[in-house]
């Protein structure tokens, strides 16, 4: 019986002047017990990054690093052929950017999430994934890596002896093999499904798929993307369903 | 009398495919005892920077960071007039880039020193410099400020109970003042004339300035900037020199 | 007596996934008569640029193309000191980008608008003006600059014999010499009384500045820019304003 | 029997204080008749692109565009996932910007070649080579695209009613379907070898494939990179052997 589960979304996806969805950050932070932190390749500027540490740091909520592919014009939401060592090397860039300003803010970083085209990458390519939690050990050997259970980054965090949060999506489709279908636009959803959704995972661990199948699913963390349209009421709509059926909201 | 002094050059100020000055950090890291490591913003993607960082590893040179403008194309070497906020919080991601990377390849940082324009403006504006050094030394009280004497980041460095290590810029010509001319394109250099001037600084504490004045100078590092024309001709001659002269070139 | 005015406000101000003020590019257009229309160095992909030129088309827009600064993260709000060479060549490059996409919606570019800190700087700075303004007479001669009479591109216009369009910014404060307060971030307005400001202004050819003196002011052009908060509102009461006073919006 | 040819190389491959390859475009540019200048997205910032362009309008150089991917780092050679309708935006965009700076140099642009990773995308991809001919059709109906025989955008050009200029890549490699073996490093080559394979495919209409086979190749113009290792040997020894042959260097 789940009594407390973490609930996470991605924050700080704005760049200078601009935010993404409904630039509702500010709302949905104190309804979350963790936020993934964009750290500039496909979103999030310096300032932006340090406004939402400061946020974060109000509401008690656990900040982990965000890295994406270099593209902010795709929102890190296009693969790029890029080389192992090079995805590695930004995404170590990354994630000192962010604990350096999180330092600033008097914040120790509590997580790893890749955004993305990246975090896809890492779930099906053996050799990145393993490059990448090979050197997240030396750097980094507490942060837990924030995945979905059975992918390439999963077998490569446990090989590498990093934690796994094994995370449910909310807002994605599953299919039959609990993998979830990437798409570059999601669609507006109702919120009240998804409460029931994530409510029945968490009770009976089962999603249902696509195809209408009862899927079972382990993990540790809900995840809401903040860039989903109507984001806020997903998160609104889930974390009330969550309170009322008494599950405490708390990062791992 | 001057028996030990660092010698410092900027490395690693390619970006993706290209390489700058003469493309010969390669050459030029042998010679120096520390060196200042782009790290994104005017220059350096993180592949380049973590090549430069393992080679300063393999011949045991002290590596600093080297923020700049966030402003690639014109080699942070135009100004910018951005907010003090923003820069600081630029510094503080481009030092903790390269603090990751340098923890991967399992070294530590050893200086902060701020490259071209933004260089230029720390050390006339007070207001930024003061942020910038109660920043730093919230984040990185061991880090010392490669600094020009008697400068704002010098004061605010000073005030913050920050290391600094004073510089004495080798291909740079003075003012009467003992502030260096600042330029966007720097002329060929006679690589004698410069270690000349560098071993005449060393043993007699004075530069010549443009207008033939005799400057008092103070120093524990000397610098040559390594996208000056013929910069490695300049870095062996004055390392040449110093080796004659029986100065031990040393990190502080 | 004003019977016809152009109402003209900046369009296609986001960036991949992002959008800027309330992202109502799509409900400001129906009631403007010309789009300055970003183009890749503050705002504004390919594919943002080309949506926007659909847009433009199907009302019947006029499009100009307004170049800024290369700064995303700064929105071409903070100055850079650049080269008037390197000003010019930034201005012909966006200027010739979104002419080509243009053409392949089937339109023909209208007008020439400098965008936020680059306005400024070409309404003060008379060399970049020039300079800027004998280009454009090469490449450009029949579109006509949008700026604020006075300034030093509306004098570099006149000699290099390109037509002016004079601007009166409904959403701006006048000081008493009828220049513009420039502000990094502008605060909401009361729709209500910036169109009164516009009737005013319209009709009797003065603005209250901020020190209460009136001040004439003479235009063909109000701008809105869509980037102030609430621009929706100003435009549609603006526009509601002038066509219940019976004056046509069109462009010149 | 072969009597004239077209000899052509990449040109303006910086940006801001960076060079490509040996640096030697002012050397390569008197020994060519077509220059394919690159446009911003992978290379060649707007004043390099000027520059480039006096250059060749100097020698009386042919010039065309040289659209890549958007990506800097990586130089244009690694294929991004991206839209069809973004790549042509894109390919658009870079063409209308070197155009525009084309015309204030008094310039026609000759030709439309793409980069890269951009460039085998057209060669393999039917569905982006359509639709990027169907737009240059609009748009540019009178240059030429460069491009390899029987390639996906050869086939989409013709269907197009484009002219195309077929290509002989003197520094790459072929496999035995006459197509080139893409490599992101280029190893160094004797430029004696290049001239003859030059000659041979020039005198024969073949080319020996790595397998050592006879291939048969129809072109009309000769590419050689200008960031091949020593590249400017390359194009000396090249065309010093088609002057010595009595072939004449010209573009079509």
């Amino acid at each position: 019986m789940t009594t407390t589960i973490d609930l996470n979304a991605d924050m700080g996806e704005g760049f200078g002047a601009w935010q993404i969805g409904d630039g509702v950050d500010t709302q949905i932070m104190p309804l979350i017990s963790s936020a993934n932190v964009a750290a500039g390749f496909h979103a999030g500027d310096p300032t932006t990054m340090a406004g939402n540490l400061r946020q974060a740091a109000e509401y008690g909520v656990a900040v982990g690093v965000h890295p994406g592919f270099r593209d902010l014009v795709g929102f890190g939401r296009r693969h790029i052929d890029a080389s192992v060592e090079e995805l590695v090397n930004d995404a170590l860039y990354q994630l000192g950017a962010l604990r350096e300003l999180a330092a600033h803010e008097g914040l120790s970083l509590h997580h790893f999430k890749l955004h993305g085209a990246l975090f896809m990458h890492a779930a099906h390519d053996d050799e990145f994934a393993q490059a990448l939690c090979r050197a997240l050990e030396q750097v980094a050997p507490s942060l837990p890596i924030y995945c979905l259970a059975g992918t390439a980054i999963d077998r490569a965090a446990s090989e590498a002896g990093l934690k796994r949060v094994h995370e449910f999506y909310a807002d994605r489709d599953y299919n039959d093999e609990g993998s979830i279908v990437f798409v570059r636009k999601v669609k507006p959803l109702d919120p009240q499904a998804v409460a029931r959704k994530v409510l029945k995972a968490c009770h009976e661990g089962v999603v249902e798929a696509v195809s209408g199948k009862q899927v079972p699913v382990s993990f540790q963390s809900i995840c809401i993307h903040s860039d989903t349209p109507g984001a806020l009421s997903l998160v609104q709509s889930v974390r009330s369903a969550l309170d009322q059926a008494g599950i405490q909201v708390k990062a791992p």
